[in-house]
């Protein structure tokens, strides 16, 4: 599971080598994630809104970890990654898709949001036209390869400097297997996390919506719970 | 996580004063199951769309576990249960929930039917009006209290009388305390397995569906895979 073969089968990407920009890098799940990728010696770009917000964001984490981060705007960390993370609001996340489409094509996009709804008895999931965030962002991305994956992982955990290691396993859904093996190395980047191959882009929706349920597991057993693969 | 709370608060429900009954208990999940059930000391009923059929499994779980199983058709294996798994095939999940509806009025009816669809790429999520089979069942057992539990647990595994420990968690979803409370106690008699708190019953459908990623993942991995939530 840690080495996986590029697209042309010649031998296993070295991720070093990648620049992976993370859009929505400024809220808590991608400044955690990309805190974690710069620990662990990647080139990695925050992307905002405002490209003062993400520059800020991107000194911040790399004054944190003596990594190679940077920031900018969204649009310009889409230009600037090889692997680009979307960890951004449901709300929005077609229209920043759009909006950043064309610096897209040809590269690995990571889809890791989770259309949630809350109210009083807690989070739910969203029912969404395309089937899921991930299914969403394949629709629009047309001259992408779209993975889903980074739902479950909590981040709390990931922006805990004082957390040495995750444990839980990310599972990797998509339908292009260089792209999934790809991300599944991401994943296998951060001390504790494991990636795991989850099945098809169609099964997206319910990996999702678990984040609804280990929101609701974090209340009941005052955790940040995660969630691991047996047997495999 | 063992010590269920009865209704009234006034203690632990002792498990072996209840009778567990597995409606579509010849089928490899509810004999699984079943067979776990009765290894732990419980009295279990089989049920059966035919009664035959149900005695005989009944007499052969009997035979294997030395324990207390009987069986019968499933209107008489309602009847006789306190607590009543419904491991029945999603295809009749309704008709057969209403024709058994008047014996399952004031028990915990446990539902553990994943609605899922099967094509040359694997499975997927079924669409269901309700939202989850969990939910459909509480439609339609108005008088009862419905739990969803036992989804992700594999038939293989439980079956096999090689396994002394079954390496997985069990989500358990609903909107009574008293009712998750006691079905986590059941799945915890089993060896190896923990029952968890999951959500309400509205985050049942993710946890039916993921079914379908742990088949992908046994397909990729050749394992029997199940899920543990981590930090609780």
């Amino acid at each position: 599971m840690t080495t996986p073969a590029d697209a042309s089968g010649t031998g296993p990407v070295d991720l070093k080598t990648l620049t992976i920009s993370v859009l929505g890098g400024t809220g808590p799940q991608g400044r955690g994630l990309a805190r974690r990728f710069a620990q662990a010696g990647l080139t990695v770009v925050i992307g905002s809104r405002t490209e003062d917000k993400g520059a800020a964001t991107g000194a911040d984490l790399a004054a944190a970890t003596g990594g190679a981060v940077t920031g900018t705007d969204n649009l310009g960390a889409a230009e600037a990654g090889d692997v680009v993370l979307v960890v951004v609001p449901w709300e929005g996340h077609d229209a920043l898709l759009e909006s950043v489409k064309p610096a897209l094509a040809g590269k690995v996009v990571v889809d890791c949001v989770n259309p949630l709804g809350f109210d009083k008895q807690g989070a739910y999931a969203l029912k969404v036209a395309e089937g899921s965030a991930t299914e969403q962002a394949a629709a629009i991305l047309s001259e992408s390869t779209v993975v889903g994956a980074f739902h479950n992982v909590s981040a709390t955990l990931l922006e805990d400097p004082d957390v040495a290691s995750v444990e839980t396993d990310v599972l990797v859904l998509g339908d292009d297997r260089a792209a999934t093996d790809l991300v599944q190395a991401l994943a296998d980047v951060i001390p504790g996390v494991r990636g795991v191959y989850g099945g098809r882009t169609r099964n997206a929706h319910q990996v999702e919506a678990l984040t609804a349920n280990l929101i609701s597991i974090n209340r009941r057993y005052k955790a940040h719970a995660g969630v691991r693969v047996t047997d495999v």
